[in-house]
């Protein structure tokens, strides 16, 4: 199954992807009915990084990142590198090489349920990573995995071509033919945000603003 | 059990919860015999946040956030919310709307044995959260749990009105009616440690600043 | 076996030492073979802080932080503190007075497989930790444990006196023997990066920078 | 706050702990409107034990099993021992030879949230533990705990005295005063239950027996 | 997306799944290239079982098992529930109850990312169970989910009707369009082994039956 | 550093080797000081199995399962096969076949920081085996590892030809040339504790038998 290079992927309209970015994880999340969530042990390697692009995927052996350096060459720019080891793994297959080298072809960021390492480089250079670890551990290349194939990435399916959405909050992926759809919802809920917010702000209840009090009262809450 | 709301429940005085955060979470913990911090999962959303308040205590099912609207309504300018769920979770309890709507009501935190997200505004916001993950998964609002209960919350045992101090070191909980005793050693403590903290500046060593050197002997230490 | 001090152990040249710090733990890591990392759950209680130093190592019981006021007075300027618990333990066994001791003698920081207090202190004073968690729990000084032994910490073996590197990548040890040996490696490692990195920059594939494209294709790669 | 033994404690009427015993953990648990349950991580040693008693409680600091020791005084026929480390440890406080004393004075079990050791010799002799690890991690006897002052067990609030319901399934604790009122409402549970069970291994759907399927229906569930 | 049932699912023929159950989870999963496992997190209930069936998939919310009663009626002789949360969750969604149920209707086991209770009765009916926690927290039908969707479970991406293969090794999926072809390559798998595991046993060394001395020497192993 | 395999090694006499396993883990563990207990993550496969011999050491990289055919020709009987992987891993590098080469040459068991498959013929054949994790994931044979050199195995520093120990309660390591020392401290142990079994059994206190309560009142323990 592994030994695959699939060269042509179909992405998401660049502004689209954008926009989604502009939204932000749990925006996105919600907007596509709460689903599309990585686990919550993809951490960023630093704070205040929002980015959104296209997944090029990877399938990686444990501890061995030979892959990501055929996948760099898939990279469009817009582009989010997005790794799943085949086993899971907390080595530091990326670093700050194969980070210029990313960079340098319009690659916006990683996200890897498995290690990174050159934290202070990534940082410097702006290239943001959301991984499962931290950690030196250095890789080999001599078993081939597969690029562009559909993965599980921190319990997410991903296909490639998916738009990857990523900030401090986390990961979110959304399927690339509901980028769209996904995104009309995304700005509906933060119109719809504004107004809430601003209310809340004034000392508006939500128990008020959301009309929960009689559904609680059936429900049988009781206030003693 | 569940569906309950204590609306009135005591507070410890403001000067004494103000005074017990100056302390800080180590020597709060220290000056009430080592008691009384939650588990170390609980890490802080930002840097540099210590805060101190009165316990508004939620209880609620995994994935329904519905409580924390009812919460909101009982809070008091000082408090803190803290939410225990009834069976392990780390869903995104709680973001950037419910903080809003708290900051207006005079809740200086949150300290939440789950997941929070929309890390960006609450840290625009300078709402301070201890959590377990940061998740920006949604939850709904079909259960009822209830608020101003005992809770247990990373371990320690909650009851509403306890002083919660938070700051970098994580979360320590005072109980109510010991607020003013434990006050009292912690200010005793820290008055004890500056001058231990120059002498120590100044090169004396702590095995004769505390006399060590005999007893480590008699319990057979040997120097090779 | 524990209750023992080694007063005298041997140390690798300073400027030596110096120098691996610069190198950074990556490379360091890489210089040596892939060897001497230890655990990722070794964490920096702040960002940005890079050390080397000289192993004091100290055996302690689970909750029990006699054995570092021993350690402190074993301290040379250059060396680091290294704590094993001798059973698996996150309690906050350092704070900030025994950091002003430490300090006070030269010691360059602390890697510690268990947990530290007082971060906002610490990172005031610039004295960096590696820990597995930050815990305000107390200790006791009431049992044994050894300075100057063998340890293994999150899961390395360290011999006293063997050189640390401590960066945002974690924590690596180097024997001392090799001390020389591994820098000599990590300069010429370094020195061929920056070329790779200036080509990487440019555009240069590393699938062909390294020459990897006929090895995959042996390997049975597909590109479809 | 520590080094203190009570020794005289309410416990409930025997008939009904044994009774609630009988029940076993799930029943009990849902008995009391699903509260009380200790965590996951508590395993039984081997299978098949299913054991209630009073609890006697310890609160014992990290790899320290001194109290154990007094505890085993206060114990009579019908207790079970619970041990709250004062932080997370794993050591290995209990061992045959603390099980053959304990056995002796009539003690059923022990729950304990740490570690156990000697489970060849525990097994033979029938006597039943719970815990987080199995580790042969051997414990000092130098600092003071308490015995039967109330305790967060595994992430339940357990007050000395209260019944303790260990089985396969896990622990479940019901308070002192509840336990009469929880062992009626188990019963009741259970009497209904077999009416359940032989409509739905006769091949009724569950979907029928509740009447589940206008409500589904009315929140929208797609049959497609 | 939820709230969706799928009531017609295409199944692989009975005779293939059975045998593929005949051949095990490590023999399957090496025959399909190394792909298709469960976390290691899933173990059995009891030692021994070994099943194969078409799954039958559930995505339920946390804490809420409503879902699994819709989707016991959809079960078919030969079939094997597949439960995934859709956030981490360990609540026991399943016991007895819905176990009888499910096996009258000819359910061959459970498969769940979550936690399972009642080991005792589900130990006597024979229903064996795959499942992250044994834990006895009860859960509510206040929520929908969905039937018979692609789910991510455990890390792996399952469709419905896809076969699930399960042992005391885990659990492992097959994609349904392949089955018959994963038989084949399992048969051929096993005839291998059987040859391989005489000569093993008879003193040959896997150093000369798989001709591996050659290609270490030219890798640089070195013997001292 | 990889790449060696070390083909002789020191072994202890084969009868103080079985003598250690008759103690057992625990016995042992105390007998040289409460030292060399591997992590308790660490569990056996099946119950019952006590086993001791000499470890056979293998470095491996992670999910490459070459160097255990290395390994086994260097097997005597009598010996252990102890893994470490290079980063931490759970595949399962280990099976049945390996298991029959083993077997054949006299290996009385695998001690392994990762993970093992095919359980059901290991029990079947009585091979013992000590993991991690039970995962069936395959391994590929592609980089090279090393035989017979020092590793830390779960938490534990290990030569080549060692006393590995394991049974019920986990694996301890003896260092080979403190072998007979330990032994004769591991059996005086023993015949003491069968006395104070004897009267722990008769109903005596440990804190009358150990003569622990002018202790316990001089620390201050209070009875209330």
């Amino acid at each position: 199954m592994s030994g695959i290079v699939v060269q042509k992927i179909e992405r998401a309209p660049i502004a689209v992807i954008d926009a989604l970015g502009q939204c932000g994880v749990a925006t996105v999340h919600e907007a596509q009915g709460r689903t599309g969530l990585l686990g919550s042990a993809l951490r960023p390697i630093y704070a205040g990084a929002r980015i959104a692009g296209s997944a090029v995927t990877i399938s990686a052996p444990p501890g061995d990142n030979w892959m990501v350096h055929v996948a760099i060459e898939q990279l469009q720019p817009g582009d989010i590198l997005v790794l799943a080891p085949t086993s899971p793994c907390e080595d530091g297959y990326f670093g700050d090489l194969l980070a210029t080298s990313a960079q340098a072809r319009g690659c916006r960021g990683l996200v890897i349920d498995a290690g990174v390492r050159d934290l202070r480089d990534l940082t410097e250079m702006q290239f943001p990573v959301w991984s499962k670890a931290v950690y030196a551990q250095g890789t080999v290349k001599n078993t081939l995995g597969s690029v562009n194939v559909p993965v599980v990435c921190a319990g997410a399916a991903i296909q490639p071509g998916d738009v990857i959405v990523a900030d401090d909050d986390g990961v979110c992926v959304v399927p690339r033919a509901q980028a769209e759809t996904v995104l009309a919802a995304a700005r509906a809920r933060e119109a719809n945000e504004a107004d809430k917010r601003a209310k809340l702000a004034a000392g508006v209840l939500g128990l008020d603003m959301y009309k929960m009090r009689e559904r609680l009262a059936e429900m049988g809450l009781k206030y003693v």
